[in-house]
């Protein structure tokens, strides 16, 4: 295995385990009803290949802060990511069964549990920011939460996964299709490159430099995952495929088909590694990871 | 009107000026989705008695802190709130198609909105925490973040709603209905009189004094709700009512009968003045509330 696959295999390790202890320590709290918090374990637990939080560390890391000290950073960007998922996935959404290779919570659960555990994630996603144990500086924590908004709420993610369902209904042009998936999946990874960026005190030069790269980067992943969802299969992806034309989502491959999309993700991966420009070797992590956004299979 | 019943419109009226304020602000970034904004202003504009930023205002004058200066806290706890009537009423969950005598978001939008509407909400009340015009210092800034999880998360409001609907299918003992209902509803109230705390600088024992009338009187309020819900009409109520048994909800008056329960309303109003011993004249309001509570006739 290459040094890249196992730094990303490595950050999911430790992502997994320490969402599995943030959770416990949560439950560990006998309020907590326990249908709550296994929905919870359900939705955030057992695989995904954890990309925010590698994003949010290796960031952070440029910046010579350590795995440890950006762990809070990466585990609410991680928890917000889950359950959207868990909501994205509810019968009056995109309707999923399968998730990961499992039942959605809503499936494993009821619907209830899976809007409340979504709300209870999202809510505690904050309370991680919030912490001491975050940053020992509150501006540098409130700083967090902001970013955490900007890429979660109503002009990020929230709002975008609001225009994909509109989009089920009327017909969206290329450039509303790239603002919409922008938002949707776009903010997310945005925020996470630059909450590193917020723990490890970065300049305004090197904080639109990385804001840069995060947006190229966000536009491969959402350019290949919708070439995934042409291409691979159900197998493969642990959730169902083609789903996209059976819902009539608006997609760029639905749009300029699967040739002109590929081309335009080679393109993209390119602007993501010219963006980190201003930043020597040390950024060679983040460069691979726009090319692996590209080339993943899963 | 006696001078209670003016601070309290007055509040509920600056109040919805405040949050109408809040979310134009909101809807003047483009990338937010109109019908997005639409549905968040149907959930949380149009009425509602505000008595959660009422809680926060009157806890913080208590201290000297001005209307203005505690107002993003007090919107924040109202989001919070109105989110979580928004996903309440989904019909997953409780089923509610009238809400304040208008139909809930779910019936004037649909379920996906409303859901999203809901999170969008959750998220931004963060939002206007971590917002400088909150307050001046970040570490009071992120002190009001952590209260507001609290209210609102699996061991408050979230995890009180889940206990809610396991209560539909498993017989509740009465403790069992006061710890439900303390998460419920009490933990949120509790937040609201705790966050106005925060802003004023109470020292330990006055947040002692000032948390144990909060859940005293949350849990007033919830007594008299229970009570409403039996003999009070939905066109007075403005929602639905008689829905605890038709839902098999499980209150305290369904366990202990509406004359039981009246007795031990009125037990609860005192406990909660008494809490409030520690302080002078100054908090007649707080100890109004309490009464207001038990007295309310919607």
């Amino acid at each position: 295995m290459d040094e890249f696959a196992t730094r990303l295999r490595s950050c999911a390790e430790s992502t997994e385990y320490a969402l599995a202890q943030w959770l416990a320590e949560l439950g560990s709290d006998n309020r907590v009803p326990p249908r709550l918090l296994a929905a919870m374990q359900h939705g955030t637990l057992g695989g995904g290949k954890r990309l925010r939080p590698f994003l949010v560390g290796e960031t952070a890391d440029l910046f010579g802060v350590s795995r440890e000290k950006s762990s809070s950073a990466a585990l609410a960007v991680e928890a917000v990511h889950c359950y959207s998922l868990i909501h994205d996935d509810l019968p009056a959404m995109d309707d999923d069964d399968l998730r990961r290779g499992r039942p959605t919570v809503h499936k494993a659960y009821d619907e209830a549990t899976a809007i409340l555990a979504g709300d209870a994630l999202l809510t505690h996603a904050f309370a991680l920011l919030a912490d001491e144990r975050c940053h020992p500086d509150a501006g540098v924590r409130i700083g967090l939460v902001r970013e955490l908004v900007l890429g979660s709420g109503a002009a990020g993610m929230v709002g975008g996964q609001m225009r994909d369902i509109e989009g089920e209904t009327t017909r969206l042009d290329e450039d509303e299709i790239s603002r919409m998936q922008a938002m949707k999946t776009g903010a997310l990874i945005r925020a996470s490159v630059r909450m590193g960026a917020v723990l490890g005190g970065a300049s305004q030069t090197e904080l639109l430099a990385l804001t840069r790269f995060a947006e190229a980067a966000g536009r491969a992943f959402q350019l290949a995952d919708d070439i995934l969802d042409v291409t691979a299969t159900t197998a493969v992806l642990g959730k169902a495929t083609g789903k996209d034309a059976g819902q009539n989502k608006q997609t760029l491959v639905s749009r300029i088909g699967v040739a002109a999309a590929a081309e335009q993700l080679t393109r993209t991966v390119e602007e993501a590694i010219e963006a980190l420009a201003p930043f020597g070797p040390e950024a060679d992590t983040l460069r691979q990871t726009a090319r692996f956004f590209a080339a993943r299979e899963s």
